[in-house]
């Protein structure tokens, strides 16, 4: 086979016996092609690598032009996040139930790679957000987010109230739950359990989705990608910041949070007839052709 | 005067220099008109009480025949959850700001008080919420509340899973935030700010509203307030149960929370003239009469 | 058979062939028992009623002790409305898609039926609204609603502007493109899809619901059953009260629409192991059981 | 004065007299700066007009250069569709209440379009929808929109059912009260009423939102103004689809309206120091700074 990509990294969701399976069976596969195998170390131990090579899952980026990712949307986060800085496309493989994102089943994996790595595929970049906390002018934290950046009351159960600016003009003041800051990737996860409108995965913007705000004029706001979003925390203890819901930053009175749309935008490939609506008819429960 | 309450409690939020001088001032006022006056001992200091007794804030449901709160909707839940075992009624005076119970302004304290003591009043009996917390069967957390009763994920930033069962029928399993039980009183609250309808003070009914819920068919329900809601929790790190978000209880998983209307009802007593409908339109900027 | 009801009425939402022969299949099966059965002469022609008699629907009120439907939802509404002034409960029996009221399936139809006769069914016992609109003081329209009472701008594409008042208290002013007042039974229905709050059927209230309304604030609101709730047009070309949405009266500036429950509930029979919260999971897709 | 404009348009809401008197006001003093002045004829009678010439509104993008309107957000859309096609530019003058669009009070008007005039101004271009309906291929209607282009059911109350499409994709079918497609300008207005996001003025998207759609999981999209959007109408006696709410066309079922940008944006200009967010914090009452 003659395939556009050569070194091709695999990442799985852990601890699923059947996942591994799936995954030495593609790494079989592609290396009987020819095709140079990296297996994520968190995925499988050297013994069910077999004769693949185990690679850090942080040099993937580094080492592969091609990451297909066997799991779920969480994974497809932190692989998305690891990837976006060195311009390496990804594949999502669900393991039986569509993801907004794992759009290629299980059972048809090696055909659908197939086709892929000869070319045939739909390309589709997505953004990603960077963000940066900054604490009496100083950086403590800087993170990627793939599907949103969300600003949250810890447990205390009291709301926080925070100040938010768009290219440094001021916006609105805001108590509530929090704020969800969504790229159109993450504008169908828990921004649209929030209320925020959906964005097509293309569309140049981001979405700011209050969470239960104690002002019901305060409604969900789509902006340019090109904008900077600043959120100045006044009050909150035990406030936070979360990276897709999977990494976070406590946050003190007075930080303030900087988000921009990161440089690199990070690659989907799809199988070709790929189509986003009808994922999201699937996943949603929308309606059919009527006629 | 002749008035119908003889030991008259009073409670004003803490801290606030102005707020003492009304506290003291309406202490003052009563006792000439041979009132027994008694003040909470958390909001003022003896020198402050000066000839008026302190009394400690738990033994105010036993001692006083009413009580009038200075202070915001806060003080109020505090004082309400600690007078309902008592049946005894209560007042509010705002500070300025009417709020959704304080509907007494400040400046007419005095004349809206006499006039209440005369028996120039409306009452209105609001209900609360008792919380058992069942851990393998023992109760470890029995709880009153006026607003709310509130499951909430933690600080991690993960959705928690739970079942909900009405009088032991099953209702739905959810992932979400978190699950609001509100009272009447308590729609007007965060249970509003989560999309929860506002319900009619006197409306013998309790809701359910969830908080971001992943299913989007996961609407607000209401329910008799003759019913008994049980929340069992399935799956969730940090997550607690919140009254009146003012005390809480870390949840474990497979904890059952059993919420019922409490036996007894808490009266508010208004001024004559008093209007419900006439807050919500001042507190929601509502349209005022067009004719 | 030992039958409690003596005198069945059947209606079937006409014009589907296999929906008549069934209800002729129904009309034979009761009449073999020795029951009385009475036809909707707009159910059926004399050809397909055969030996039974042929009855004008306004009349199995009178007539009938029971009312079995086959159809769905709308037809329930229908029948209900005609029902509810002489106290007859009503059957619903689904043509394979379950309905919020027509809970029996067609293929265990002749079971369900027999056993609800013999005795064994749980009633429940739904209120409907009745209306009264009032021109310059004459009333124009009486009418009962099952589901609601929806008033709506007509084809113009602007808004009405409304009064609404609570047992004769102001309550707000509103520019929207309609209000919703709905039963419980209503409350699944259009004014869910209007963001209104779910009512569990038996519970004593009515709910207020704004379509599309211009101020933010103006949310759902449940009343007590008790009140009466009264609607005043102040602005609106083409304006409209709709019942049910099968019958409607155009309204003129100025009108004044009065809404109370109707002082005859509907009872509806349902087989024994009935729950409505399980037909809710199912008709919106609620999460099932976790554990 | 120097001015960059020499031939300028005024429009008013008619039939208010303090306007007209406002308009003459501004013509006279524009004339005196030397400046063309040509009054919109159903702004003004002749004798209102005075010296001034009166100019039929539909010629006033061929004549003016610039064409200020003392009015509401209503007038604005009208003048606006008829500009567009010119690329004329815009002010607009509010007559005591902010409009999300006429952000000039009435009583620094002169000093306001002074500067203006002189160059100094804020110029911000919104996008306008352009809608072909065709009817069995042929073309019944072709109409801009600057705020919406509204797809509703008519006054019968029922339901329409539609498909939409987008790039020819198709995205899904639905049952609904109506389809608002809505420009940034247009999301604050009805748009908002149901649900809809906030659009940044100048974000390139249009965004989709359903009116009380029967499946609670339609939910508002935002999609790049690139993108042609086709509305299919498969159900609805009496629908019809409305541009700005000011005219409309009668659909048929087997309607296709097709949605695309308008080739020229309509530009707004804005005196020095306008803020779009200052506006919404006005109009919308969002919390001002806390710090």
């Amino acid at each position: 086979m003659q395939s556009l990509f050569n070194h091709v990294g695999l990442v799985a969701r852990h601890s699923k016996p059947n996942i591994v399976a799936s995954l030495r069976q593609l790494a079989d596969h592609l290396s009987q092609a020819g095709i140079k195998v990296l297996i994520d170390g968190d995925s499988a131990t050297p013994d069910e690598a077999g004769p693949h090579a185990l690679i850090d899952r942080v040099d993937l980026g580094k080492a592969a032009d091609l990451v297909i990712v066997l799991g779920g949307d969480g994974t497809m986060l932190t692989v998305a996040r690891l990837l976006a800085p060195y311009r390496v496309p990804m594949i999502g493989i669900n393991q039986g139930r569509l993801g907004f994102m794992t759009d290629i089943p299980l059972h048809s994996m090696l055909e659908s790679v197939d086709a892929i790595l000869r070319g045939e595929y739909v390309p589709e970049d997505r953004i990603l957000l960077q963000t940066s906390v900054l604490r009496e002018d100083a950086e403590v934290v800087n993170a990627l987010a793939f599907n949103d950046v969300v600003f949250s009351r810890g447990a205390t159960g009291s709301m926080i109230e925070f100040e938010v600016f768009i290219d440094n003009e001021f916006v609105y003041s805001q108590r509530s739950d929090g704020l969800i800051v969504a790229t159109p990737t993450g504008s169908t996860a828990y921004s649209l359990s929030a209320g925020g409108p959906i964005l097509q995965p293309t569309l140049r913007a981001i979405t700011l989705v209050p969470v239960c705000p104690q002002s019901m004029s305060n409604r969900p706001i789509a902006v340019s990608d090109e904008c900077e979003v600043e959120v100045m925390l006044t009050r909150g203890v035990d406030a936070r910041v979360h990276f897709d819901a999977q990494t976070h930053c406590a946050l003190m009175e007075m930080d303030r949070v900087r988000i921009r749309r990161y440089r690199n935008p990070l690659r989907l490939l799809h199988p070709k007839g790929y189509s986003y609506y009808e994922m999201l008819r699937h996943k949603l429960h929308w309606g059919e052709r009527l006629l």
